[in-house]
């Protein structure tokens, strides 16, 4: 663990990583920290936080430059590991080191430039009159956060991925739960941020990393009276297990749990009948990318029913059944994948129309292709099966998909291939149903930039009001506040 | 009741109005609604909401000040009502109608210049390249909302007040529950808004306005699966209720609950010793305006022991003594005030210097100044009264009183009068604190501009992430979201 400088060992149940491909045990052991490394970490956090909010966004822009300096002096150790304990290939894993590094970078920037506020740049100024003083708007840093990361991306949401990055260049010093399925990569990076706040000559607390149980140790971050907001990233059982235990603190702080969403795609006639095989071949490769394990896969589509549909779903399902697999993140992860396939399977109206192949791989992932004619869909068909799993809606019509598209629950991202009048009463659907609308192309690949949402309504997140990618996420850990005839 | 275009009478229990100055019954009589009403006004709001937000901002500007219109057009009838309703003297009202419809026109003039991304504007844009299409980010409206007015602001807070207009101009449907305390001003404004949406050619579900219990009807509304956003003005209690109902919803939603603040104004050294005998005339006015009946209200006051402080305390606990008294709002916020200061009298640290005259009113208020050491003070003393009281804590010096700041509950405002070193020492604590920061000048009057924050951390509302007065206030009623490749 890394608590401020010091390389701490926990004194708990000890873990470590496994290679998904091979099943393989990967050393070190890591062991779980307690109620006195949480203690000790936010103390830190709380002892740093006056000293690191003070600090100049130019300051603070540098320190994140540092880290994604140190991650690029790592990246080839960064992607050996990273790959061993994730089964994720390494070209994946190289582009995700750069993405990592290219969110920092782009946090820099926006402190340099002050954009949306960060860094406590003066937002609004109503200018001094009728015998009143001037006042300006800022924002100022909420306290410590804790950042929960994700298995599916070991370095861009995880210890400095973007919930940690957003909330350092807010000026949050930041407390990472490390995930178990990665401690070794979490390791590396830990250390990395550690030793970027030493050389930045900022107070150590402003980063720490634990290892532990997600309901003890993760619920005793949450509920510690010094944590001030929480960023999550994985299941909707773990993300509303954390919300509740923010929302019951005898002063509830604010969590952005990002949990599910299976990113509903619509399929026009026009779009079917002018262009449906490439749209088959490139929902497939949507599809099976990295396993189906990302959280913009598209896992639902919507068309209406007709010959173009058929020879989709036809060019579809050869190139699902092409598709040689691939590992997944961990056994777990494998076994539930598996057991969601074999619920749809067993669902009465669910028709399997295609199978990957078996990977050579202990978590394997084998892409599934299903179909249902819309009559038969109900909301069991609508819970995110996490993998290379996809399952098309076969509707009678434009009327039919859009009364379904109305009571789908809310989601990271929802697609419209066509256009015409059909596209144009689809899109006000979509903008209540998702954070992020596309109008062509596939929703996995979330660019990083300033203007990207990566967010959306209930159970996609628990708040819909920001994001966990671009530059908007910085603000997510700051609140605005007014200064009435504050010299400045 | 205003549901729609109906004017609709309720069968439940039956309420007048009260004038609290006489204690004399105003009619007429308004009777409760009941889920058949609370369904209607939800299923019209939902169904106005995709067309009210697909107006342009110049549009929603236009209804906007058409409200306006109305209520200057009606504010001799206006004032007339909310004096007998609320006991409030006229020119404050006076004075509030115009703070009412300032603020509507400050917001249509923020969505003709998309100030701060109001109404659908496009906040930021991530180019197309490397072979990836444009993407925009804009907001859009959560959907309708229901507004808690509050009774101490019958028009600025209540039906047509700051939430209403905010959730208007942000593009939501708004559904009112009206207050108790002044259920004909209610019923004048709900005419008026319904009247704008109507010539304004909306459909009719852009507003609706109910009488109604809170926890029932009210509760009712925050429960409705149709309603996506909560604001509400008004006691913790009820706050904290509404924000657990939300909360509990299959699908939770955004509460914005402003609740209770003590205001702690910070006397330093050198204030006292330059001008302490204007401090406490400026002191007392803040204090006893309105009979305290502001969420701004300088409940709490912290100086260091000396006689500057005694000579401050001297000239305040006069102009206490002197202060006429004034009706409250409604017998039993009367009640709960001399409750409030009975229990602070009976509190062994607590000492009274001086308490206003009895006015001549069936709900009066009785202003208090009392003071304690900071030995004594603990979190009991901290709880809101509200009305005319206030309570100087006595420290021995800077770092006692720094200390009690840094333990106090989260503030609507915290203010500062002195300079040097003290106050910014002092300074970033009550950046944790409060939502606004002042440096010289008082809590109360809260100036309606682009820049003002009113709000704060937990308990002074339940999401400090926003303000429910200033241009800001308009972002709470939406969510960002990113278009990619979405033709413009």
């Amino acid at each position: 663990m890394v608590i401020g400088f010091e390389r701490v060992s926990g004194t708990g149940h000890a873990i470590t990583a496994i290679d998904p491909r091979t099943g393989e045990r990967l050393g070190p052991e890591y062991r779980y920290g307690g109620d006195a490394e949480v203690g000790r970490a936010c103390a830190l956090a709380e002892e740093a936080f006056d000293a690191y909010r003070a600090t100049s966004p130019q300051e603070r822009a540098a320190f994140l430059d540092a880290i994604a300096g140190k991650l690029d002096g790592l990246a080839d150790v960064l992607v050996r590991r990273a790959t061993s304990e994730s089964g994720l290939p390494e070209a994946r894993l190289t582009g995700e080191v750069a993405r990592t590094t290219g969110q920092l970078r782009l946090f820099a920037g926006d402190l340099r430039s002050a954009q949306a506020g960060a860094g406590g740049a003066v937002l609004s100024v109503d200018p001094a009159g009728d015998g009143g003083p001037e006042i300006r708007q800022g924002r100022v840093p909420l306290g410590p956060v804790v950042v929960f990361g994700a298995s599916n991306f070991p370095l861009a949401f995880s210890v400095a991925g973007g919930d940690t990055a957003a909330a350092l260049a807010a000026g949050c010093p930041v407390i990472v739960k490390a995930h178990d399925a990665h401690p070794g990569t979490c390791e590396l990076v830990g250390r990395a941020v550690s030793e970027a706040v030493r050389e930045a000559g900022l107070p150590e607390g402003v980063f720490s990393m634990l290892y532990g149980d997600g309901p003890t140790l993760g619920i005793a971050l949450v509920t510690d009276p010094r944590v001030q907001a929480v960023g999550f990233t994985g299941s909707r059982t773990a993300g509303l297990a954390i919300a509740k235990a923010a929302a019951g603190r005898p002063r509830p702080i604010p969590v952005y749990a990002e949990m599910s969403s299976v990113n509903p795609v619509f399929l026009l006639e026009d779009a079917l009948a002018e262009r449906g095989a490439e749209l088959a071949g490139e929902y497939a490769g949507s599809l099976t990318l990295g396993a189906g394990q990302f959280c913009t896969n598209p896992g639902l589509v919507f068309a209406v029913k007709g010959t173009d549909l058929d020879a989709f779903l036809g060019t579809a399902a050869k190139a699902v059944e092409a598709d040689p697999g691939a590992p997944m993140l961990t056994p777990g992860i494998a076994r539930a994948y598996a057991e969601g396939v074999e619920r749809l399977e067993r669902h009465p109206g669910v028709e399997i129309l295609a199978r990957g192949r078996e990977p050579d791989a202990v978590a394997g992932c084998r892409a599934a292709l299903a179909a249902v004619d819309a009559g038969d869909f109900g909301p069991e068909l609508e819970t995110e099966i996490f993998g290379a799993c996809s399952l098309v809606v076969r509707c009678d019509g434009l009327d039919q998909m859009i009364a379904l598209a109305r009571g789908l629950e809310g989601q990271l991202t929802a697609t419209i291939h066509g256009g015409g009048e059909p596209a144009a009463r689809l899109l006000p659907v979509l903008e209540r149903l998702a954070g992020r609308i596309l109008w062509g192309g596939w929703p996995t690949g979330v660019r990083v930039g300033h203007a990207m949402v990566h967010g959306g309504p209930y159970p996609a997140t628990s708040d819909a009001r920001t994001t966990s990618v671009g530059s908007l996420a910085i603000e997510r850990f700051q609140r605005p506040i007014a200064y009435q005839g504050v010299p400045r």
